[in-house]
């Protein structure tokens, strides 16, 4: 994972979610990287955290795609009119399209990685980019036909990010995403959909299961539009399936049986996800403080955390409703952890129990 | 929430996730907790976490009643017998059906405060239980009929744990947690099912919103069933709504714009979830920033905010490990984001346009 990369340029056209964080985790690695955006505020910040200036893109030694489905066919005429010769990976979320579009193209398909990386966020977007964001996912390619050195390429960036790679035919990728991402992704949206014109008072009991069961209602209507339109044959005979158990659940809800067995085959269904993929986790340790939620007391807390010479990995802020406290989380390495609590405590604050 | 509590020994019936996790809060605050389960093994181990020795439960100035739905007709009976004359308090997950039952017995309806944490895990039993399982959560009960010093001590309960206090009807509930509670749950089992008799290559490209859509269906089948069954009127409508959504679904899957309606309808149906404080999600202005990774740079951001009076609502780091620079975002009003930007680049930070 440590090895040297086989290239020292990389151009990258999409400065979002998924092809900034790329290039971050490239920039720490030492590669050049030039991010590039049709919307030039998205560029700026993008190349802004690469930390170097960008180049031509034409001069880049890999091109990365990282646009939405609808996008590709333009990067594809901007690589032609630039005669590029070199490596291209793309990003994009849907398979099949992809190759037939580079195999309709001028620019050569055994030069051409179609690859999907396994990872994403609700929130879209250059600010949400991340270097670790691959840490341990799962990473599709498509093999077939492609140049030895293209492959060697592709499997040197990923592996360098950290992810797993997972060769499978395009055919087959669009199968399965429709399955592990684009089903959960529509039903997910249809579940967030049912709390509209409901009592306010009825959403006040939200509890985690909502949350989580709702979590990627947030997602880009954008971009996933494409992604279903893009791959509905696939979707669709799913959707049916979960549309007939859902008509035999309606049926038979006031069974104590069925219902347990419903649960049941749910239990099954998700003993099947593969854990993680050996890949390392981010594993923190989460340091629990309650705070008084007002102005100075988040400095306050980081005054303490400079002088113990602790680093922030990352933190959430719940506030309760109406409550005069907030409760603050800090993730930190396992030997920062404990340093950091008796601190903490030794100054007063209400620190509770880590979690790992 | 450090004020003394109003009673001095609680009695527990039922050793489960929420009953534990009741009484490990309660210990910490210096309260005499006896532990009952109907299974030996689970009471010991919930016993021996309480730090203390149980005494009679006939002896207890409050009960709680932590046990699933269908045995609380049994916790009516067992306390009967005792001619229990103090306060009762259940924490079952539907609410019609206690109070019948109670109003049925020769126990005070009075003395009975009807309540239900929204707080759960995917994982039960006493192992799970965690102290702070209730912090910042809404913890409903319906004080109709409710005599003054049961509903003060409910209250004081509740508070004592960190949760808020929700008062609603006991019908009103029902309907709710059929929308925020169970139709989550069935949804999830009907998604995670879909996954069996897949080809497991399929599998090894799930990533976080299927997992995080499928956690809640690792829940216990033998919990849920009752807890369906017995509030099976108000859900059944629900899932029929989402069924006919479904179908619709179905029939326009290769239209982008109905797809994109889909997820557009899902976004309003989460904007509804209440956040931080209480109401509808607070619309914050995004404020990006570009900081060097390092311990201090965090105090010294948040001293820069304390210094124009910037309230922080919220904020997320992105960076990972040994990358050398990390962003920042801070969710700030919208009034305050003008004036946090203009001094934060007067100071020399490299802060990128806000995003609302």
């Amino acid at each position: 994972m440590s090895a040297k990369l086989p290239f020292s340029s990389v151009g990258i056209i999409g400065s979002g979610l998924i092809g900034t964080s790329i290039g971050l985790a490239l920039s720490k690695k030492g590669v050049s990287v030039t991010m590039l955006d049709q919307d030039s505020r998205t560029q700026g910040i993008a190349q802004a955290l690469m930390g170097n200036q960008g180049e031509e893109i034409s001069g880049a030694e890999l091109v990365i795609a990282a646009v939405p489905v609808s996008a590709f066919p333009m990067v594809i005429t901007t690589l032609e009119r630039a005669t590029f010769k070199s490596v291209l990976i793309d990003v994009t979320s849907i398979k099949i399209k992809p190759v037939l579009e580079v195999s309709k193209s001028s620019l050569s398909s055994s030069q051409f990685l179609p690859t999907h990386p396994m990872a994403g966020r609700e929130f879209s977007g250059v600010e949400s980019a991340r270097a670790d964001l691959f840490e341990g996912r799962p990473w599709m390619i498509d093999s077939t036909g492609v140049e030895q050195q293209a492959l060697a390429w592709g499997k040197a960036l990923i592996e360098s990010l950290g992810a797993q790679v997972i060769d499978m035919p395009a055919a087959d990728h669009d199968q399965a995403v429709a399955l592990v991402s684009h089903l959960p992704q529509l039903i997910s949206s249809l579940l967030a959909k049912q709390l509209t014109g409901k009592p306010a008072s009825w959403l006040e009991l939200s509890g985690g299961g909502l949350r989580d069961t709702t979590r990627i209602a947030a997602s880009d209507p954008t971009l996933w539009k494409e992604i279903i339109a893009a791959n509905s044959s696939a979707i669709a005979p799913l959707l049916k399936s979960l549309a007939s158990d859902l008509n035999s659940l309606v049926s038979n809800i006031e069974s104590e049986s069925f219902v347990a067995g419903v649960i049941k085959d749910g239990q099954a269904g998700i003993a099947l996800i593969p854990g993680k993929h050996g890949g390392k986790a981010r594993e923190y340790t989460y340091l629990p403080i309650v705070i008084e939620d007002k102005p100075g007391q988040l400095a306050a807390i980081f005054d303490e955390c400079a002088k113990v010479s602790a680093n922030i990995e990352d933190l959430s802020i719940e506030h309760s409703p109406g409550q005069e406290t907030g409760l603050i989380t800090l993730a930190v390495s396992h030997s920062d952890a404990a340093i950091l609590k008796a601190h903490l405590e030794s100054e007063g604050w209400d620190v509770h129990a880590p979690r790992s």
